[in-house]
């Protein structure tokens, strides 16, 4: 951020008063312009004992595996994004289920809310964002062909808690760094 | 928004190349400023029998009551964004439970993040942003002087769970017309 989107001119990085943080601050108008973590909402699509994963057709990740998700917009829920983006992405409905996994992605401020949902007929194609989507058993996803490290590990949960016979929510945080990805379960 | 924060530039509303929705897209350097909700986060801080409820010390809601709550920022996770608000306001330490409410405040762009947690010690006092800080029996809470309806749906679900014995997880969304604000459970 280099200028204020209020009145265009100059901020400055620096403390307001009552804060503790630096903030984008206008020289002109004194507006601080505040920078907050992104939503991403998306889904697990579920039609019998299969799961609906999009290959993207879009960077980041071209050509890798993905569930439906995306940046939550102004105006819609959670639940309304989430759907939004399996419609967007893979021309399905799905039914929302539980939120499932909640996720903090420091290194690109984004936290994910994911849920379960099931969909409304095996009737899904790729949407203008998605090379291919298709339906895969547990034994045929393309773990090495994820897109991001959130998608494998709301897949992971989901598989141990299948298996387990209970779903339940997990909250966490994936942190980046030289060794690659860690998930931290909060809770 | 007026002017582009990248370069000074002035922006105008458009629907960018595929997108479907309204822009504010610069100009001259065509950057696309993308506007979404913002995450706020908190936590029902309880003490035996009791809960934690802070008088708000600044607008909106000057002197009602509500939980330790605030948005999100850049660079701390959800879990550490709610204990630190809680510190802010009431100078007390929490460990994080559960996640207990996620709502959805259309009318504000804001989504809440609300945990449940229990203080460390018996141990609280105003933080800069509260009037006074206190500890509240079921019976004694005060309903009608709660600062927002995303609090008293909060304590609602709360005290419900705790009669039936079972904490779970919600997800809604809080909308406002005429008559006042309605929550919606979607799961």
């Amino acid at each position: 951020m280099n200028y204020c989107s209020a009145c265009g001119a100059e901020v400055v990085l620096k403390i307001p008063e009552a804060d503790n943080r630096h903030r984008h601050v206008c020289i002109r108008c004194n507006t601080i312009h505040y920078s907050n973590p992104k939503i991403v909402t998306g889904c697990i699509p579920t039609w019998q004992d299969r799961i609906l994963l999009c290959k993207r057709a879009i960077e980041p990740r071209y050509g890798l595996w993905t569930l439906p998700a995306g940046y939550m917009e102004i105006g819609e829920s959670t639940v309304q994004a989430a759907m939004r983006e399996t419609f967007e992405e893979a021309n399905a409905r799905v039914e929302i289920q539980d939120l499932y996994m909640v996720i903090h992605l420091p290194y690109v401020n984004q936290v994910y809310l994911m849920y379960r949902s099931q969909l409304l007929e095996e009737e899904y194609s790729s949407g203008e964002e998605s090379l291919e989507v298709q339906l895969y058993r547990e034994e045929e996803i393309p773990w090495d062909l994820l897109a991001f490290p959130a998608i494998r590990e709301t897949l992971k949960f989901y598989y141990q808690d299948r298996k387990a016979g209970c779903f339940r929510i997990r909250t966490g945080e994936i942190s980046k760094n030289k060794e690659g990805y860690t998930f931290h379960l909060h809770t």
